[in-house]
């Protein structure tokens, strides 16, 4: 095919089975998110510029579709706006904006689709959907507790078993850094190279935080501090408690850091009631990247996808950022991509997500019947079957050979005999069988065979 | 509220209301176009810059939004993508791309955003979502009728009874101009302006035909073609044979415009057999903007709103332009938003579209009970029922005026003596009665009272 039909690079077209499968994951999304009380929210995909600038980093920055002005403008190479890049600033900007309307504890989801000029990879798309939970309005450890219990069932539903749901906190990985000796204004730089302790290693960690400027003994400190004694093979609930413990103990008489793990002690008891509980696990060495998290913050691994699922965490200064009044907010984000990735190849679908384009095809017998085909296909549609109209007169084999293609169950046909007797002839392709059934009885006896079987 | 909260200029966010409503029409839309057999495709956002080019017209390339190319030459000013203008150009590009895999008649519906740079104004905005069905690879006029079908019957079930489908033919517009005297290199100057009629009345347009330099007596006999001699309140197949017997007589002798009126002729009839026929009108003065339509065009008016609900029509070249192979396509897109404006100001959505966010308010009585509430909140959602945790532990009162507010119908209460008892109260907000049920038993009882009630 000529280049210039591709999609743009980085982008991608979903075909009616592609999108069936996204489809699937995201009505389960959604019909889990629905049960704990979340309600849907959409923003505009293109934000005014300004509203992006300064959230996501100099990293985030680079990343940002920007958007010409237009018009007498246009010549000057300006731009005014940007493309949504994640769905928590826009909430950010909208709990600002209509605060009023708003419930004191306002709890909403998004499944929308973000840009990012990022380099394309495996698994890494320019235009990808992230599925969004976040409340509004409390500190409560409740919140943290509920969004990792909605984002565990969602998991669960989907058929995810052995899904990790890494627990951290902002206040204890600062509690730590100050602790081991590293100097307030080098945390940020530190936290850069400790979030890269996944794809890096521990060595590679070591050099970048040296490179940073970050004292040896510190780095020495900081990554023994990052291996757990034990392994995760243990009883769970006493694998958290024992990491507690060794993080408390690292952080002794730091009141942010061990307010931090007061908070994460909250967060683990709480779960205990919910989903989550299997799932959580206390891992002092999460860092996450962004930079508007204040508290406890989450991300979800499971063993065969470097990188994670989804991630999250409480952020109680950024609704500020626009209003100028502090409000308390925590939330969770799944990637679609990533998760439709490891459903592929896992084989996760139930077969019925790919369920053929229409449960019938009225075929054209001739031009004289055509008036007649398609009365037939709206008395089948009222009566709910999902019908689909060959359009034209070909020879019924080839007529047939189509619905078999399409993997269409049964084909009806009328020509001048039955049109004369009132009847209509169905074939049920996957037996072969065919049966004359008079024609006010075809809705009915068609509709028994396909719907809800 | 400061100016950064807002959306952008002609951009909506949408709260948890609006969403209810868009999700309402768009499930109607997508369970009658399944209905039909058309399969859903999703196009990204962002094309490539080519592939938008040259499609749309002069006026059209105007309101394109462009996308500023990244890193090094983001300072060139120069642009690489540009973002969906309508979702039939991308169609046609996935079709060239993907013809091998696709079926032979290849029915998608799309449902997603637009962007256009266009002034805003009531109900027209510059992100909007279009509601496309297309059905590629036939000529037949089968497809024609099949699609007025599908979206008439979208409509009906939306709760519309007074729309009108309008219905012409390039070939008839292109028939009457050379007939009347219109040479070949105005056409498209004649049809720029016809089709403003709706806005600008006959005197403007008879104005703005002689400033495009067609003939004066040609404009004469096209705007006196134009009024129909008799009324529409006739019955409505005699209507369109009356109009169409006119035409005839207006393209005598000229061969496309004779055979334009011979496929208006079979798709009146075959509309006849379908939910379509009380809605059809031919009109021999509708022209349609867009440059790609080759045969038949339609446009859907209501009485209350000026502009349509939707249109659409064959263009069997667009394909081609891409592929360099030839597939006749024909289609109708519906408006998402100008079908939102009548509805809401007529009060078509029924009550059950504003449900609450939740069924049950689980209230948190002190922090002893948190861990409990918490599985209690499980154990509902477990049954369906969908469950909003409070998640402090204010005064009960104030839970309760929060439950009010959000107009949730039951409330939960576990203090420490139904604790103890395992036993849980709960309030009936709507008729205030308190009932106390054993614990095991609360999952049940709920689901039993809000479950399909």
């Amino acid at each position: 095919m000529s280049e210039q039909t591709r999609p743009a690079r980085g982008m991608r077209d979903f075909l009616p089975e592609d999108v069936r499968r996204r489809d699937y994951v995201i009505g389960i999304v959604e019909d889990v998110y629905r049960h704990y009380g979340f309600e849907p929210l959409e923003t505009p995909a293109l934000e005014n510029i300004e509203t992006l600038t300064g959230k996501y980093g100099d990293e985030g920055a680079k990343l940002i579709f920007k958007v010409l002005r237009r018009g007498e403008h246009e010549a000057s190479g300006e731009t005014d706006l940007a493309l949504r890049y994640d769905l928590t600033v826009p909430l950010a900007r909208v709990v600002a904006e209509h605060r009023g309307k708003l419930p004191r504890f306002f709890k909403r989801y998004q499944i929308q689709p973000v840009w990012r000029a990022d380099r394309p990879a495996r698994g890494r798309f320019r235009e990808f959907y992230q599925c969004d939970v976040d409340a509004i309005g409390s500190r409560s450890p409740v919140v943290e507790a509920e969004v990792c219990a909605a984002v565990s069932d969602v998991l669960v539903r989907l058929g995810f078993s052995d899904f990790v749901i890494r627990l951290n906190h902002r206040g204890l990985l600062h509690g730590m850094l100050e602790s081991f000796g590293v100097p307030t204004a080098l945390h940020d730089q530190a936290l850069v190279a400790v979030d890269k302790l996944d794809k890096i290693g521990r060595d590679g960690v070591a050099t970048e935080l040296v490179t940073r400027g970050i004292p040896a003994d510190a780095v020495e400190r900081l990554l023994t501090a990052y291996v757990e004694p034990g392994g995760e093979n243990l009883d769970r609930p006493a694998t958290n408690e024992r990491r507690l413990e060794r993080a408390a103990g690292f952080v002794a008489g730091h009141a942010g850091g061990e307010a931090a793990v007061a908070n994460l002690r909250q967060i683990v008891a709480l779960s205990a009631a919910t989903g989550a509980a299997a799932h959580l696990l206390v891992d002092p060495s999460l860092a996450r990247g962004l930079s508007y998290y204040t508290g406890a913050i989450m991300e979800i691994a499971v063993p065969d996808l470097a990188g994670s699922l989804g991630g999250g965490g409480r952020y109680d200064g950024l609704i500020g950022m626009f209003s100028g009044e502090d409000l308390p907010a925590c939330g969770f984000s799944l990637g679609l991509e990533r998760i439709l990735v490891v459903m592929t190849e896992r084989g996760m679908f139930p077969p019925s997500v790919q369920s053929p384009a229409a449960d019938v095809l009225v075929t054209l017998f001739d031009e004289e019947g055509v008036i007649d085909a398609l009365r037939l296909a709206g008395e089948l549609r009222t009566a709910g079957i999902r019908v689909e109209v060959y359009p034209e007169t070909d020879k019924l084999g080839k007529q047939f050979k189509y619905a078999s293609a399409r993997t269409l169950r049964f084909v009806t046909v009328v020509g001048g005999d039955e049109r004369a007797a009132g009847q209509v002839t169905v074939k049920d392709m996957q037996s072969g069988d065919q049966t004359v059934v008079a024609r006010d009885q075809a809705a009915a006896w068609l509709s028994e065979r396909t719907l809800n079987p």
